[in-house]
């Protein structure tokens, strides 16, 4: 498969072999990253950010690459994450398809790729893969990780895998274990994709690319990374150019529908779909309450009170979960939830929750509400 | 095709030619109803109800089939729509595969299955064709008119050509008008029945039929029927006993997605993809706005006031509007909506939210919630 790396991507080599949680060892892996502004003499000043599951480590532009970043208004000088204080640090996650080792990837075993060989990606495995990196940088303990979406959780299992890594922390639209409707939606995505005769059981080529399967997982993300009022109000019921249209008679007629289409066209054949599979099971898997202490696994107790009892072993000095009202994925309770397990460990923990229209993704497109959150956050 | 005809269902002939609103006509059609309960002399004691975009005419057991029906609870002596006191009439909708004519049945030009060859279905055809069959059995106003979902929206099509078809109406979890998120999550239906290659453009066979595509939109359709909060509940996290998974690194693991695989299961083959593209789309192009007075179109008007402009037209003594809070295909303002322009044509009109945990199809299965809401009005 073609690869997806970004110019300027920087690459860390994990130790080899690279146990993964659920068993087996990745052999040469790297993890892609980029950084921006400098570390100072302390090497106190570190921010890593930890994405969703789809973004590069190009989070903003910077001296390896003049191009926009997914993040580019919160990252850079000046700006919520202000690169000229901050030494800021983005990953793409392991068993992604944009410079980390995935699925895709040359198994050194066979030349051959992995595919559906990779070995069962958690989210654990990726949390070690960036714990690994902070280690090669020679930084003890960050001043803040930041971890959106996929990466709220990849934040929490870094955390709670390292109690002590992070002084601060910012959790966005993040959730310590996946909840019934989201894993419903991912496996829809996922069998979206499986049911596509050019998966072929992970041996897709160029040319015979599971292209249906992965627009279909795209749109369904779309629908459910926004908001139904966010839409009401952007596209109403209103119908694209009937010149425009497609001569199909149940082909797209309205906004909502070439919005998708527009989206779903962004996205395939840029993503790798064995490593979407991979990493979308590895949400599905992620539970904080896996780390709930013993004491804390008595019978009786509920899974609620495991998940508090888990984040509460995390050693922060202060914390921020940011939600959303919109977000259908990770409902706002998920982010309450976060904040009061920290609190427990002793953090300085706060829940905001925010009005934004635009949903489960709306930190990457609300910068008016979620920078001044950051920033304030960070400047404290 | 397969036919999918209850026992005992009654029919009655449309004219013909039965002239479609957006152009074509069908000839020799007929609708699928049953009934329950008996006409008084003064024919003043009809209900009708009309269901969503799957369900037969087989409300509940009568004389003519036993089998319990999709509205069992509901239906029957001494239940909330109590059979001995009102004569009760339930329609397969026009386009459907279940004893009215759809795309699925013959075109008696060609002596073929329509296909993709059936004229353009609209919500408003429906409406005209129970319209007919109140006619013909004598009904010049029901004493209440029951619309559900799908069946909510024909309701007020059927009111809006009629508008004084009705005394009274319950619109149960309605809308007056499609919206995007709604529109999205059907078109994405329709795409992956159309994706799917035994769809092979409406010409499947029962040896050939796009399982794989119906099954999606099956899904699809319960993760938006049904609500988040439920499922929290009755699934959390719990996965399925692992020696019934199937041997597949990427099938079904958790109790959830078990759920989906079996409300697929008893879908798939039981409905004719065609007549589901066709019902789904005539959702989407639904809007009461279109029904609004020339003097409420004016530059400057915007589309919320032409709704309740046109549903002021309706002339009820007095109207319910149902809605769920969980619900995100129908969200709770459009039952508001519903309410507040019967209200403006002068109807007694209430707008009853319900706390019920089950989303949009709370209405077949909280009948704790929904039946002495239902019974309370008719009683009345």
């Amino acid at each position: 498969m073609t690869e997806f790396i970004p110019p300027g991507t920087r690459f860390v080599d994990l130790p080899s072999p690279f146990a993964m949680r659920r068993g087996e060892a990745l052999i040469g892996a790297r993890l892609a990253f980029e950084t921006w502004g400098e570390l100072n003499a302390e090497r106190s000043n570190a921010v890593l950010i930890l994405p969703g599951l789809s973004p590069n480590a190009h989070a903003a532009r910077n001296a390896g690459n003049p191009e926009a970043g997914w993040w580019e208004d919160m990252v850079g000088p000046d700006k919520p994450i202000d690169t000229r204080r901050w030494f800021v640090i983005c990953v793409n996650p392991l068993g992604s398809c944009k410079g980390s080792t995935g699925a895709g990837s040359i198994d050194p075993r066979s030349g051959e790729p992995y595919r559906l060989g990779f070995p069962d990606l958690s989210i654990e495995d990726g949390a070690e893969a960036a714990a690994h990196l902070l280690k090669s940088l020679g930084i003890e303990r960050l001043d803040t990780l930041i971890g959106n979406s996929m990466g709220g959780m990849s934040a929490l299992a870094l955390l709670l895998q390292h109690p002590h890594i992070a002084r601060r922390h910012i959790n966005i639209s993040g959730s310590a274990r996946s909840l019934p409707f989201s894993i419903a939606i991912r496996s829809l995505q996922r069998e979206a994709i499986r049911l596509d005769q050019h998966w072929n059981e992970g041996r897709y080529t160029d040319q015979n690319y599971p292209e249906n399967g992965m627009r279909m997982a795209r749109k369904l993300g779309v629908v459910t990374y926004r908001s139904a009022m966010e839409w009401d109000g952007r596209f109403g019921r209103v119908k694209f150019d009937a010149e425009c249209r497609e001569d199909d008679p149940f082909g797209p007629e309205f906004e909502v529908e070439r919005y998708l289409e527009g989206h779903a066209r962004r996205f395939v054949r840029l993503f790798d779909p064995n490593s979407y599979l991979f990493l979308s099971r590895s949400m599905d898997w992620f539970d904080a309450a896996d780390y709930a202490p013993a004491e804390a696994r008595g019978e009786g107790s509920d899974e609620d009170s495991r998940v508090l009892a888990a984040l509460a072993t995390v050693r922060l000095e202060q914390a921020l979960s940011i939600g959303v009202h919109t977000d259908i994925l990770f409902p706002l309770q998920q982010q309450q939830q976060i904040a009061d397990g920290l609190r427990a460990g002793g953090a300085d923990s706060r829940f905001l929750p925010l009005p934004s229209p635009q949903g489960h993704d709306a930190f990457l497109v609300d910068i008016a509400r979620f920078g001044p959150a950051v920033h304030d956050f960070l400047s404290a």
